[in-house]
């Protein structure tokens, strides 16, 4: 077990109608904002206007940011600097899920420093402050809403990339997560979210650090919380219960709890980037995709640590004569589950050719010249492999 | 599943060697600091010297107030007011454990106060400010070094009651856990340490709120990881996998996540609270009595969360024609558990004579005015009989 910081300081106001409070929580924390929310969903479904209306009541200022995209831009980042700047606004809040919330967070690291947006995804510069972001959370998924990180997709030499980076500056002083909200997703989202939850947990849960047991065992407590409530989910929309596990296990899935102690591997993560950004695949469909193949081609690095998270997860009777058997009945089932929630599994169930592979292998590793991943290293040979696996 | 806010600012730093670190991470919170710390085995260890070379390396200065005992009093909060008041100190510094960070707690909270201390805990006066409180953890057990609550114990009508208050504001700022300082705890503090962690999951276990999957299983995985690792800690002291996990579960199983969503028992905790503040005894080892007796007493209020609890806490083979049988089990094995650790699980291992008995139910619930428990409420004779089941 590695020495660890711990540090979770997001404010989390969690339940059935807790969206109506967003004025009064948000008040004491910023008086002038900048609103920043997604497509059509949340203006159609009344939410928009129902924010709008406790902003309002609360004596808020605020400018308005919509239409962010899934796999978000750069551009309406320095839309939303312009405004943050020439209105004087002094926080930001973000109503949607990863993609909204991250485009907030670059807006409130990028707007009181004077370079590039760029420079903080390049590693160039640091965050030396960054205005507060309060976060009304509709998709349980990304993390964001607890997280230190922040992702976003640019051009570059006319193909585009998808960089993150982390500070705890960036982490939402508060986040508001209403389980209710979440009933109109649809059920490809709320598949794919789900599907994006567990990687968090299974990207820190595959890990070579020995003694990590009260770790493990909280991973798996929240892998079996998804698999047990993601499909009454999609049986059932408005299942309260289900929702509200499947929203407080995103959070927890991504706000460093389950890192104690351990370094995570988070290959299948960078592996999943590239058809997200050429493509503009649904984050958690590519995941879907990547991490039964990332699985088959690494599993034999640690048998006995595939075949735990067999039997504890997916409650695989345990083969004790034949560990790779239990180990990868448990890679079966995972990709099996996947399926079951009606999400790709494979390349060939996506308009995505396999020509692209070299491409997205090369971009994944800076052209071969970097390793991804910790619990097993891969070169851009075998993430090429790992696409084919997957094909 | 309530509704509910989360909200964990305190920050951990976690892992061996990691309390050499005092005084740098101590230096931008407060400068001028008391530091309070109990009885001679940190003095013997070596540890306080060298946590005093660390804060005048750092360039802190501080006031020392010594000499905190098990369930602490009021006087030496007292004191400690004084040396505060009078150096103008901004800061506390708890070396120790629960009893000596809840004696930091409250002179943290009564110093900026002009009223008596008492009054937080009787509720006549709520919190407005507090100083700065950073711990540095030597007994994994009472969670104190991340929770929002400080128990004290005084002489009232000739007799010593004990009591506590909950703010966000006692939360401590920082907290330095390095499992290394545990090597030199006695097996029976280990035992009763590792005691009281179970309690305060259990206590959060057993609740009437329905719909809490996620927060059970988290609490079962750190039951489970307590019940793996403690008797390692006993069998082999120095074994830092065992300290660690045990440390680390000490945390959370107090800092409020296990309560997202419901409502916790705390009769035990009440029940356990008379024979600490009548005999002294320790903490833990009253909770090792306490709690099988309260399970024998309540667990007919919902059979089914009992024989969950057997079966996923300790493995106890599901009859599932008869769910009573399993229950029964589970609490047979909380018991025995308890009793190889070499704690006493029941009052006629103790010198508590049952003509106390009377005096304690009387205690616990103000001369019977109030009931305890939300699991399941007891009056003033469920109590008693409990102590009773308890002989």
């Amino acid at each position: 077990m590695k020495n660890f910081v711990y540090s979770q300081p997001t404010e989390i106001v969690f339940g059935a109608g807790t969206h109506q409070e967003i004025g009064q929580r948000l008040e004491p924390i910023a008086r002038r904002v900048l609103l920043v929310y997604g497509g059509h969903s949340a203006q159609k479904s009344g939410l928009l206007d129902r924010v709008r209306r406790s902003l309002e009541a609360s004596g808020i200022h605020w400018r308005e940011l919509g239409g962010i995209q899934p796999n978000p831009r750069l551009a309406p980042v320095e839309a939303g600097i312009d405004l943050v700047r020439r209105e004087n606004l002094e926080g930001l809040l973000a109503v949607g899920g990863g993609s909204v919330i991250d485009t907030a967070k670059a807006i409130a690291a990028v707007a009181p420093y004077p370079g590039e947006v760029w420079d903080f995804f390049c590693g160039k510069a640091v965050p030396q402050q960054c205005l507060p972001v309060v976060t009304l959370l509709t998709i349980p998924a990304a993390g964001s809403e607890a997280s230190d990180s922040c992702v976003l997709t640019r051009e570059q030499d006319e193909r585009p990339i998808k960089k993150g980076f982390h500070t705890p500056l960036i982490r939402p002083r508060l986040s508001i997560l209403d389980p209710t909200l979440t009933y109109t997703l649809p059920a490809y989202q709320t598949a794919a979210g789900g599907v994006d939850i567990m990687a968090h947990v299974l990207e820190r849960y595959f890990t070579r650090e020995p003694d990590v047991d009260l770790s493990d065992r909280l991973c798996e407590a929240v892998l079996r919380t998804v698999i047990a409530h993601l499909p009454r989910a999609l049986e059932q929309p408005d299942d309260y219960s289900a929702r509200a596990q499947l929203m407080w296990a995103g959070t927890l899935a991504h706000n460093d709890l389950l890192s104690a102690g351990r370094i995570g591997d988070w290959a299948s993560h960078a592996i999943a980037h590239q058809p997200s950004a050429l493509y503009d695949m649904t984050h958690g469909a590519a995941l879907a995709i990547v991490l039964p193949a990332w699985m088959k081609y690494v599993y034999r690095h640690d048998v006995a640590r595939f075949a735990r998270f067999a039997v504890r997860v997916w409650g695989v009777e345990d083969d004790f004569a034949a560990p790779e058997k239990t180990a990868l009945e448990g890679i079966r089932r995972t990709e099996a589950f996947f399926a079951s929630l009606g999400l790709p599994t494979c390349f060939s169930h996506t308009d995505i050719p396999y020509s692209s592979f070299g491409k997205m292998a090369d971009l994944a590793t800076a052209n071969g010249s970097q390793t991804i991943g910790h619990f097993a290293e891969l070169t851009r040979d075998d993430v090429y492999e790992i696409y084919h696996l997957a094909l």
